[in-house]
């Protein structure tokens, strides 16, 4: 189960300013126990890899800014198995670099991208479908992405629509019809009643050749960039390189720089308990709530007159939150955020804002 | 001005529990600096006497608990100049036992008694008043206390009626006609009419004689106990002898105790920026207004679609408050509170669920 050929890349170099303020950019949200669990959000993502990937074989890709933490969060993690991005760009370059040292290590290599900050409540169905798309892409020139098994119209994800015909043998691995982008709620009830349309997790599995083919093809002047460098790469030479190169690299997502264009794509429609914890909506549904709705994630806070809020206050602090309904409250060391939770979606301007009067340190 | 027989003991042993999550019962309200001044209340009322009375003619009554903060706080204070409680009461056996300690020290002392937690805005005339009762008082046996001109018919305080008597040769202290309780709005607003009702501002003059009188003739017991500990008043016994005596003393207010009922009674209409901070409401009055209502303390917030809050952040810290309508939102390094301003009163058993829940070291 441990193949020696099989990788895997967690990319770690997101902002996560949707969950200000407990995420700042100076400690985003893959770095935070967001759901009080006792471990980082990467600290699971890691552990529920190294079951059935071996240890030396996973990556962590993260901005240069965020190696310390990534070190200080997996101190077993050597490390060379960091990547550090000396520039903030979106997944495609990000990919295609790990693809590159991936390859240039290992002509074999057949690994699996994902996100450092999402949520799976069933580690062995997620390693059993993981474990089975990694068959297929150590065999098969795809490019596989986990398609997750919609079960209600959620309008802030991607949807991926998916036809009968089957990867060769693989008859649980689909060929992609089409990616879509978030959908309005008309359409994601649609698509949820069709039964052929999954959510997009942003989870990827392929072996290095299928991936660097795709790049060089869609995404040619980002793959001759990056070619320019093969000889340095794992060697001394690489950050000296890295830092002159990276940021000229486009920024490009996976999903739309190739994902979107490739031929051989197909999706895995796969159920084992995920969320994106995209938002604080998203951790609230996972959250146990007092029977007034109330979710208070450390149990921390009194609500006279409160209903269906979601409190999130440090421990050791209490609270005292009075007569509001349906709002967010979450504070942290440095900011407190409250906001209407329909409002959610407006964090992110209400951050640049407090950046813009108050400065970077707060965001 | 600064005559040797003049003193002044400030009261500063409060929970301050309306003003929770800035006041706690560790570090109440007169240790703040609930206005950002740059000095806690209890600063700035030992520094408003000191221009006016000797500094070694200052006393500083508080609760044994706070003893080191009013050390820490006033360090050029002589440590016989604070007088510990051993026992939490209310104001008439802090001012009796003050009023006797006094007494021993010099027989003709003549002295302001004044809370530790009220905002004076008008320095100079608040000394002009004072020093002009502490002339009537060092010559005559009167009870003196500083109604403030009211401007608006508040419920939360207690009134004082005054008639067209003046005190001896001093015309502008009147004798008092009564007492009120605080009153409806209906009332407020007929006493305010009137012209002849002031707030109730608890700072009290007068000579030890005349209070040491009054405490005999209307709380005959509570005297007649202290008066067992006269010999060890001022004298290295005095702590061993307070700390077995004091806790068996009546709870009583000065006011119902003993101003409601003496012949004596004078008040003088007093106008010196007086406010008595008694709440949140009471401070937001006193604070800058943004154009939508808002009162940020330390102006560290933004309130996206905010209107008429008070919000009150601890320095170094920002927040982003959003959607909220008449709110206190105080935040400090134990304790978060929201609430609806019109709620305010609701405070004090807010933070008694607040212990009850989580424990005494929130409240």
């Amino acid at each position: 189960m441990h193949s020696k050929h099989n990788y895997c890349v967690i990319m770690a170099g997101g902002v996560g300013s949707r969950f200000w303020p407990s995420s700042t950019k100076d400690h985003p949200k893959q770095f935070l126990d967001i759901l009080g669990t006792g471990e980082s959000l990467l600290q699971a993502t890691f552990r529920r890899f190294s079951k059935f990937i071996l240890p030396e074989n996973i990556y962590i890709s993260t901005n240069l800014q965020y190696v310390d933490l990534v070190k200080k969060q997996l101190p077993k993690l050597a490390a060379d198995n960091i990547i550090p991005e000396t520039a903030r760009r979106n997944t495609a370059p990000c990919i295609l670099y790990a693809s590159m040292k991936l390859k240039k290590r290992d002509p074999l290599a057949n690994f699996v991208v994902s996100p450092s900050d999402h949520l799976i409540t069933d580690e062995a169905a997620f390693q059993e479908h993981l474990l089975l798309a990694l068959e297929a892409t150590g065999q098969n020139n795809f490019l596989v992405t986990l398609g997750i098994k919609p079960f209600e119209p959620k309008t802030g994800f991607g949807y991926i629509q998916f036809t009968n015909e089957s990867a060769a043998d693989f008859d649980r691995i689909k060929r992609v019809k089409t990616f879509t982008e978030k959908p309005d709620l008309e359409h994601a009830k649609m698509f949820l009643e069709s039964g052929d349309f999954l959510w997009n997790a942003g989870i990827f599995v392929w072996n290095s050749n299928a991936i660097l083919n795709a790049f060089d093809k869609y995404l040619p002047d980002m793959y001759s960039a990056m070619e320019q460098g093969w000889e340095v790469l794992n060697t001394p030479a690489e950050p000296d390189w890295i830092a002159a190169n990276y940021g000229t690299l486009e920024n490009e997502s996976i999903d739309y720089g190739v994902m979107e264009k490739a031929k051989n794509v197909y999706v895995m429609p796969s159920a084992f308990g995920w969320s994106d914890l995209g938002t604080w909506g998203a951790l609230e549904e996972l959250l146990e709530k007092d029977t007034n709705g109330n979710a208070v994630i450390n149990k921390n806070a009194i609500l006279p007159n409160g209903l269906n809020n979601l409190v999130g206050v440090p421990k050791g602090k209490v609270a005292v939150i009075a007569g509001l309904d349906g709002y967010i409250v979450v504070d942290s060391e440095k900011s407190l955020l409250i906001c209407k939770k329909e409002d959610e979606q407006t964090i992110k301007s209400y951050v640049n804002e407090i950046r813009i009067t108050f400065g970077e340190k707060y965001a």
